[in-house]
């Protein structure tokens, strides 16, 4: 596959900071100053890069010309200097590509509490800066990883309003999600005609059945962040209506296949498992439960044993606050029905079967809870012995 | 220590449920009616027993003679059968001790989803009434136990009001708190003598700062109960005022007690942290913050090496959903302080000094956020990969 997108181009270099000589600085760039959006984490102890960054789109009222990135030090709670350091490596940033600071954004991940080390970042900048290329987005995916396999990019290809369009999209992982150095960035680009606005309502709705619908242990990190940069370099009017919408479905799709990826790359994971919610009240309430299971240590390991617990799930479900009527609920492992209507399967072999089901790398969970028409789905992993390996001591 | 509360006797049997033939079935049985109270999980999918017995002490007004306890089986989940169970249970065991249905609280913990062995309890209950005895709250205590390392009883003597005062308790874990068999269960009894509605604030108000303050995977279990009776054999008259307030104070310390033992005893668990929160608008918002904390992956696994990782602990308080200010934030463990002020600190040892102090089996870590006077404590404990060993393979 060759992954490009009109408009774009990437770099990724090895500036030293992560002691193995991988690389650790990237660059977006864009040809000119376009509509740019993004979701930050919801942490009150947002970095120092993700305040930056929000000020900066603010400010430029949804516009930049680039993201600088660096992973191996997230620059969060790291006190003034780490607010003086961001700002000066968007400056940095910006001289490379010959911007103003105020066009570009950053993004930091790795260790949270230590300072920058800002020498490398002046030295590596121009070095990156030469080197962006319109094929690169491999150099500059795998500039932002940090306990990550692989790189995680994805790309979609659509036809919208007679127009040849392209999304290209990477991410990065760690600690089983709710990553061990505290961050999971994401950052699309697309060559689509749309307008700020536009681009932020289409990214922030792409994100709630994605990258917000994975778990994790719950963490919103101190420096999570997804932007999308639009180059319009696909041509015609700007997205609207049923084009918008269309465009919204496949930058959702996109942002879908990123998540899983990021899952399945997880810390120890072994198993990435639909959680499907049913029969509540509305989404809202199917999403609570979803979360409150995806979330749960005991249902987590006993994915990771294979072991049909399903008692576990109940629980769960029973604690996340949303009214629930164990005589109407329902609930299926893979395709093996294990409670209905409140009543435990009656088949002998039911544990079996449904241990076998949950012996694949990806199955469904399906619970209904029989009480009205919300649903809601969320990524769930297995909670392993190698995760808490790697996150015993990652730093010692 | 000889334990023994006037008024009260206990017994502790084997009926088989349990593969190795440890006791499996307990009575605690006071000689007349008297004022109980009971906290119960506050779980939608609360068991058959929990529901039965909280309607029992709502129809008696806050009285009971006696409570039935197995383990081995939780029955949860359990269907119509499982209501049927609970009520049989209640009346096989007022009938072993002469007493009404009405008059017995029963409680289960053990695996979800099975069907009770109604055949063993019925043959178990009358050799089980045949043994109560006043000094055989060990056997009891025995007898409530599942993955548990041994039993966790508590007592204490204080004088109020010119009366010498017995409290005496018993409690049973299990997976880190949020028991793998999904049951925390606790039975307190006091020769004092107090009227049920005093009995019940006293018991409410004592479960906050112990039982609800234990970390855990956040899981409110199906099964969860404390309950307390009080004989009123010590004399006098029922307690009020400041007598009340004493009698509550010396119980919060029984259930510290007991909510300590517990931890310690968790499965694969090696480190317990008092982790205090203070500088919040009100204690709510600290203890939420204190929750967030215990109950984060990341904070637990970094407990579990020695790793004074702190960025995993600001990055909890700043999702817990609290106001936070990082300039205003500071941190210890153990006694080192490890930010001030939203400052790292700058001594080049405070890393080993840090990690010396997360070796100790209890340490404490300050958490001042600087905007308040709240205040909150929780008791966390680390996630080992025993823990994940222990709940991966329970059942299979």
């Amino acid at each position: 596959v060759s992954y490009r997108c009109r408009g774009f181009r990437f770099a990724g270099v090895a500036t030293g900071v992560k002691k193995d000589g991988a690389l650790d600085l990237g660059i977006i760039a864009s040809d000119s100053l376009v509509p740019t959006a993004a979701v930050f984490t919801q942490n009150k102890a947002a970095a120092a890069p993700v305040k930056l960054s929000r000020t900066i789109l603010k400010k430029s009222a949804g516009r930049a010309r680039a993201v600088v990135v660096n992973s191996g030090n997230a620059n969060a709670c790291t006190g003034k200097q780490g607010t003086l350091d961001a700002k000066q490596m968007a400056k940095l940033g910006a001289k490379a590509i010959g911007a103003e600071p105020g066009e570009v954004l950053v993004a930091s991940t790795g260790v949270i509490g230590l300072a920058l080390d800002m020498g490398r970042i002046e030295e590596g900048l121009p070095s990156a800066a030469e080197t962006l290329r319109s094929g690169n987005i491999d150099q500059f995916a795998k500039a932002i990883l940090t306990t990550d396999k692989g790189v995680k990019i994805s790309q979609r290809r659509i036809a919208i309003g007679g127009k040849r369009i392209t999304l290209l999209g990477c991410t990065k992982g760690a600690g089983m999600i709710a990553p061990n150095m505290a961050t999971t960035l994401s950052f699309v680009v697309t060559d689509a005609k749309l307008s700020p606005k536009a681009l932020q309502d289409s990214l922030s709705t792409a994100v709630v059945p994605t990258f917000n619908a994975i778990s994790v242990d719950g963490d919103s990190s101190t420096n999570d962040m997804i932007s999308a940069m639009a180059s319009g370099a696909a041509g015609g009017t700007s997205l609207r209506g049923a084009d918008l919408r269309e465009f919204t479905a496949c930058l959702t799709d996109l942002l879908d296949d990123l998540a899983r990826k990021l899952m399945r790359d997880g810390e120890g994971v072994h198993h990435v498992v639909d959680i499907f919610v049913r029969g509540t009240r509305n989404d809202q309430a199917a999403r609570r439960v979803a979360q409150t299971i995806a979330n749960s240590p005991l249902v987590k390991t006993a994915i990771a044993g294979c072991d049909p617990n399903w008692g576990r799930i109940l629980a769960a479900a029973g604690r996340s606050g949303v009214s629930m009527n164990l005589a109407k609920t329902s609930l299926r492992i893979g395709s093996v029905p294990v409670l209905r209507d409140g009543e435990p399967s009656g088949k002998p072999d039911w544990e079996q079967r449904a241990s076998d089901a949950m012996r694949k790398s990806e199955y469904p969970m399906v619970l209904d809870m029989g009480m009205g028409p919300g649903r809601a789905r969320y990524l769930a992993c297995d909670l392993s012995k190698e995760y808490v390996s790697i996150n015993s001591d990652y730093r010692s």
